[in-house]
Formats: C-alpha cells, sequence, structure tokens
C-alpha cells in the first residue's frame, strides 16, 4: 500500500493524527524534497513522527520504482510538504502506483492556496493560480492568467518557483520585479505573504514598487493581486498596509 | 486568544497535531456546524480531543458576542470543518476579534478546495471555484462562473448548499438537475465526488444526464466539470469512468 500524506506547511506538528497514525505502521516513510520548503528540518520530523524518514529528491519520486517497489510489499508512506496534489509529480506517482495493482490512499492536509484566506481575501473570488518562474526563464503565462482574472475581477495567487536541494527560493521582490519587467503597474496594489502555516506570518499590502523593497524573512514566500475588493476585504487588508 | 482551528474534511483524527495541543490548552472549545458536514459526531470528536465541545450555529457564530466575550480573558477555540477561511463569517470573526484587541491565531487544514486534486484534475488548471443553491432559489451566477471557466478551458468544482441543522445537503443529482435545468448540456462530462477525506470517497465521471441517477452513498458532495484535460488527467479519470 502506498501512502500519500500531506504533512501541511510549517513544522512537524502540522500532521493529523490520522497522517500520524499512518506514518507509524509504515515500514518505510519518504519525504519529498522538492515541491515546498518546510520550517521543520528532516530531524525535527524524525523526532516528533519517531520514524526514520529518507529524503526523495525530484528524480527519486519521478522514477518512482524504488518507493513503489517497496509499496508493492509493504505499507509505505511518501509525506507531502502542504497537500498532497499541488504538484503533478504526485498525481503521476498516484497513477504509476495503480497501474502496477497496488493501492494508493491520501491523507489530506493544509495548503498554500486555501490558507491565503487569512489575508482576509475571499477564497471564492480567486482566479486561476499561476508561478512565476525563476527570473532568467522567459515565461509569459503568469502574465496571461493575472491578466484573465483581473478582467473578471478576481484575485491571483502567484505562487514561486524554488529549488530547495540549492537553496534557492523565488523572493517577494524578485516576484515584483519579474512584474514590473512584464509591464504590471508599479501602482499596482499587491499582498505579499511569508511563512503562511507560521505562529507570525508576514503579511504586506502595498504598492509593487513599495512592496518591492519591503524585508520579509520568512520562507517560502507568495504574492497575491486582489481583483475588485468587498467592503470586508478591504477592511481586512487595512491591517497590512503601511508597515 | 481566539484561535481558529480546522479541523479537516472527515473524521476526529483529521485534526493536526498543532491544533490538538491548542484545543487541549483552551478553557472553552466550540464547532462550528454549519458551513459543511463533518462524519465525526461532536462526541466523536470529544473523546477524540479530550475536550467538552460547545456546538456553534450560525447565528452564534455570525453575532459573535459569547465567543469574543470569552476570548477576551481565555483561550478559545472555534473548530472549522475543513480549513478556517473557506466561509465569510469566519473571517468576519477574525476582524471583530482584532477589533476589540483580540488576538487571533489560525490553524490551517485540508479543505476540499484543494482535496479535489485526487480526481487526477491539476489544482492549477481550476478557474474560480462556485456554489449550487437549493433549488428552489433563482440564481444564475454558478452558471456564468462555469461559463466563463470554459471559456478559458479550465475546470469548474461546483460546491453545494447545506443546511445542517435541517440534515439537508444538496446531492449530485440535484446539482445535475440545476445545471441541466440551466441548459448546460446533458453530455457534459461530470466529476462527481462524494465522502472526499474518507477512506473510500466515491468518485464517478460520466455525463450530466448519467451522473443524475448514479447512487452516492457518503456526504458531503461535489460536482466538477473539468475544462481542457492533459492526457495524465484524462488517464486519472479513466479509473473512474464506467461504473
Amino acid at each position: 500500500m502506498l501512502y500519500l500524506i500531506g504533512i501541511g506547511l510549517w513544522d512537524a506538528r502540522d500532521i493529523t493524527l490520522k497522517g500520524l497514525d499512518v506514518v507509524k505502521r509504515c515500514t518505510r516513510v519518504y519525504r519529498e524534497s522538492y515541491t515546498s520548503r518546510l520550517s521543520a528540518s528532516v530531524s525535527d520530523l524524525e523526532h516528533t513522527y519517531g520514524k526514520k524518514i529518507i529524503l526523495a529528491d525530484r528524480s527519486l519520486v519521478e522514477n518512482g520504482e524504488e518507493i513503489l517497489n517497496h509499496a508493492e510489499n509493504e505499507d509505505t508512506a511518501l509525506l507531502i510538504i502542504g497537500d498532497v496534489f499541488a504538484a503533478t509529480t504526485h498525481l503521476d506517482l498516484m497513477l504509476r502506483a495503480r497501474e502496477r495493482g497496488i493501492e494508493v490512499r491520501t491523507i489530506f492536509n493544509a495548503s498554500v492556496l486555501t490558507a491565503v484566506g487569512v489575508t482576509g481575501l475571499e477564497l471564492y473570488k480567486f482566479g486561476r493560480v499561476t508561478s512565476i518562474p525563476f527570473l532568467n526563464a522567459n515565461v509569459s503565462s503568469p502574465i496571461d492568467v493575472y491578466k484573465s482574472n483581473k478582467k473578471s475581477g478576481l484575485h491571483t495567487l502567484f505562487l514561486f518557483d524554488l529549488d530547495p536541494q540549492k537553496n534557492k527560493y523565488l523572493t517577494i521582490a524578485d516576484a515584483c520585479t519579474y512584474l514590473l519587467e512584464h509591464k504590471v503597474s508599479a501602482k499596482t496594489q499587491a499582498i505579499g505573504c511569508a511563512g503562511l502555516g507560521s505562529d507570525s506570518p508576514e503579511i504586506r499590502y502595498a504598492q509593487l514598487s513599495t512592496l518591492k523593497s519591503l524585508t520579509f524573512h520568512l520562507l517560502p514566500q507568495c504574492l497575491i493581486i486582489p481583483g475588485t475588493l468587498h467592503f470586508m476585504e478591504e477592511e481586512a487588508l487595512k491591517r497590512y498596509k503601511g508597515l
């Protein structure tokens, strides 16, 4: 049996009781290391879960053989930062497991896609989500997604590219640079979020030109450009202005 | 201090370790009773959490005084089905707490908005989410949202209206009826999902006219009309066809 287990956004205590029950009974536990960044180290997780954890990089998960060979015979867990299906590779692994007749069970957890609700923006009013690539990539689709959402009055969540193995994380400042370079107005109001899921997330609401020079300490980070605001959303955002 | 704690989608063991730590230290614990349906009863939760739970209906949360008066002086938790900010009322409560100088902390959890990834549809390709009202309501905005998503090739997730106090839940069959009455073609392929978060969620992929007459046993339910499908999404959906 293969268990795909979301472990949430921040630390070792973000796993669910159900997730931990399963981890304890698996004979092998992997943790993917490339779709996001957890504040907890592998040894933090090992300490809290009482279980040895094998770090699985992109090639190990994409190749899949090692994990699936084990899951064919024994209870095997793959721990995934955030919720389980935010990344396509985990869907691919599920499909290949099923092809081989391996039963797959999913244990959900928090995702940045709904945690952004803490800003006060209504989740119902988000359009399609998009990702900003590292600055050397010349991709314009995030801008297309933003324009299309904007036209419908919808909020746009920009997630950021990352390369945890090289400790490379795109920042809010990088994202602002990217948007400005792609002709998004410097006066556009946006919300920078860092460390969602922590006790003290950093959330700031300002024009892109200002946001670009503010300091955010936590990782991972993301950015939202709000669409048409309801008065309650405006009210909520006031708290994050002028800091 | 007011803690807003997501408790996930299905049973008492879907709470996170962090959420349970906080529940144990609060002197009063409410559980909202009107935004979704949990399979666990209040006494299941009390048993697992080791804590007395007060059921909070919509008026208690919307009025807010009782909860906020308590939170002003003591650690108070409001348990929320799914993730915390899917419903506007919880945002409103957070704002009013802050107005009164009450510190608010949020503990995230799984939401149907990302759990739908288990169908094999990519979360990146969902457009705006919408809700289908009970059949006596004459609201056309779900259709507008669907049409707009469809035009962009995006998936549309339809959540369903519910009234847990009257044990009234809109079903996949009701949603199909609603869509057909609003001139969505009977041949439109859609995915019915029931009991996401359970060990054996019911997922079926068929034309609306077929889906309407299939039996789903679990609650809550939702429906997805996929947009343009990537081959991996097609592959994943095959599993749910012809059942």
